[in-house]
């Protein structure tokens, strides 16, 4: 009975579990080198968790299901409610500010398409109980250090950043209701995917108002904060805070990555303060990451009002750039096996299982073959087969045992697998060379 | 509003995400040691995926669900089923034999107790494409491997082992008809779990026979797998694969560990060759782990008929008897920040963020305070606040920066949190040491 994969799914063979491993640990690797600290929690949560702050388009997308005593569950679409909610249940107990960080695979109902995929792995970290702009220059700072380091430059990525406090205030100023910015902001978030006379004619609609129109038009196409107070000098105050994160960026060294981008505006509804995402240059795929401040959720989750600020990057739209780039290829560590032990003549006493034993406990790789043995399917001594399962197993190195005279071991041959040259060696000197590497 | 946990699920705050990396990364550094490469699936399958070979208890605790496009799907309680599709798919254009490992987040629909809940991870060790009993015994040495790498010893745990194959022929050299044996399985397996006189009397019930009762009785008790030709010297031939696999592992030096079981049947309908279970010697618990050959998978799930063996081991039981054992609080690494940067004078031009980054981009993890900036909330150069607070992050030193007059830094001073030795050093200095550590 043969059943396919389920559709929008992912198998990893090693190869692909390699280039997974590749992304997923240097998240963490990077994670840990700011300060975060790893957490996860389960793979579902109630449902209505997803149906207090996820938006729209999230909770259509759920996969839910009833457990055997009714309770609605949902596999989980994003991790941020569960850390809403634990965070809330240690509130007390847990030191501020919390920077927490976490890899969780995640399941959305979505049509499968480039960059996205039903399941995915997701990158998020968190600062929780800090409101100082340097907290989001941290967090945006934590992005550019794992894309920095696997190779990304400011020619192939741009964070964009702005913010929604700064966003409402200047639409405020330019005469918009304060009930109709959530709706706006909707609006606002689709500018980029559509033709610009397009999204003129959206916003003329919305607005009403022509020389409204113009204003938010203008302040959509400011390139740099400083240039902000230009628009409308009441709005200097409201660009102080976003003016802190650019100044820290800069210190930081990071600032050929970063781009004050008004249009940024992030599509769920929780977000309160600076926003930014991840785009590549060439402006060809969807965001790459993105992230913000959000000032209510753990309130909002039955919590303290607690500000906090984060950003998560899936991994499907990353590794197609990290492909295109060619920076999989360059930076993929390649699998080696550290060595092959293999049989010059018929060793009844497993002295080959017994050396692999050895040099496994001393935390390196090694590999007999299985058909040397007793059951023997490899003539006495057939080494040249024996070197082709080492070949096949991209050793480094290949031992070669095997007697001298009846039940006289020889020396050990240690084979180089690349260069060919072999040496001779005691086993107890190769062994104890093995605790100095 | 306030959501609770869903029942039997786990929250991993970071000092238990510690626990869960160590268990993880340990499995996954013996694996790869022993030559095993890693891969993984969906976290779901076609639900039918599960109804194939997982056994009655599997299928009654799946948590099933229904997608958008009628598909019926259930959550993985286990990862063999995947496996086998995976290699049934890709199955002439990889190399046998196929040696993979997994650590899959799987879910079952149990009654949560000690050592058992909803949702866990498990190690997976599978040889496939080789039916040498070497790699039964490479199966057994890479569970030990791991377990002795963690600290447990012959004292602690024990590998029982025995054979499906083995058990057959000595119950049909008893008298009992092949049909008989499935069903009979299930009773041995339950034999550990009652009390004898009780077990006496259900076999009685089954089997009818007194004599043949006895004799069951007998070879359930042998000890020593050369001493099955005593019970019945038409068994000889039956116990040699065996044999072999004690003989490897004697090779191997984890004979310590290894004791034959006649009465390790395992639950699970897929095995037919070496099974075994990993119990700590006190008994006290569940299965640490357990596995064994299974020769007809790949077949059921419509693939060739290929050999294979295979080991599974929980997170949950495991981490009780590290627990138990008091090894956890000896092996666990200590989570220690390399550097907190503090500032010792108004440096506005914020000049430890700078440094912070240079130092995370060296690889160091690295942190500073964010109450110290134009907004700032300790009084300038307020000193013992900020080493408060590396002391609260654990940091092994702290750098402290700051003017000696308007505008010329100083030297850095780095201090060693535990000793509290102070050196002062100059930045560019600092930075090359770290190159070099």
């Amino acid at each position: 009975m043969k059943i396919p994969p389920v559709k929008g799914t992912r198998d990893f063979y090693p190869p692909d579990m390699a280039i997974r491993n590749f992304i997923v640990d240097g998240w963490k690797k990077v994670s840990m080198r700011n300060g975060f600290e790893e957490y996860d929690g389960p793979i579902f949560e109630y449902l209505k968790m997803y149906q207090i702050k996820s938006g729209d388009e999230i909770v259509e997308q759920l996969f839910s299901l009833t457990d055997r005593g009714g309770r609605e569950l949902a596999l989980r679409p994003e991790i941020t409610p569960t850390l809403a909610r634990m965070v809330n249940q240690q509130i007390n107990a847990l030191p501020k500010p919390i920077k927490w960080f976490s890899v969780p695979r995640l399941l959305r109902a979505e049509r499968p398409q480039k960059g996205r995929l039903r399941e995915f792995f997701q990158w998020n970290i968190d600062i929780i109980g800090e409101d100082n702009p340097r907290a989001d220059a941290e967090v945006i700072f934590t992005t550019i250090d794992y894309l920095r380091k696997v190779g990304l430059t400011p020619q192939d990525i741009k964070i964009k950043i702005s913010s929604r406090k700064l966003l409402a205030a200047a639409l405020r100023a330019f005469g918009i209701d304060a009930d109709d910015l959530e709706s706006l902001y909707v609006l606002l978030d689709k500018k980029p995917k559509m033709p610009p006379n397009k999204f003129e004619v959206l916003l003329k609609d919305k607005v009403g108002d022509k020389k409204i129109v113009n204003k938010i038009l203008d302040f959509m196409a400011v390139d740099d904060v400083l240039d902000i107070p230009k628009i409308n000098n009441f709005l200097e105050d409201d660009s102080e805070e976003l003016n802190e994160v650019f100044v820290s960026l800069d210190q930081m060294k990071v600032e050929d990555y970063c781009v004050f981008d008004a249009s940024i505006v992030r599509g769920l509804a929780y977000y309160t303060g600076v926003v930014f995402e991840v785009h590549d240059v060439a402006g060809e795929l969807r965001a790459i990451g993105g992230g913000g401040r959000y000032d209510n959720l753990l309130r909002d989750f039955g919590g303290p009002a607690i500000s906090a600020t984060g950003m998560g990057m899936g991994d499907c739209v990353l590794e197609i750039l990290l492909r295109e780039k060619g920076l999989l290829e360059e930076k993929l560590p390649a699998t080696k096996l550290d060595y092959f032990v293999a049989c010059a003549a018929n060793l009844s006493t497993h002295y080959d299982m017994n050396l692999v034993s050895k040099i496994r406990q001393k935390g390196f790789s090694a590999a007999f073959s299985y058909k040397t043995d007793v059951v023997r399917k490899y003539e006495e001594g057939d080494l040249s087969k024996q070197l082709k399962e080492a070949a096949a197993l991209n050793a480094r190195n290949c031992i070669i045992v095997g007697y001298d005279k009846p039940l006289v071991l020889t020396k050990l041959i240690i084979r180089d697998m690349a260069t060919g040259d072999q040496e001779r060696v005691d086993e107890d000197d190769f062994l104890s060379r093995l605790d100095n590497e």
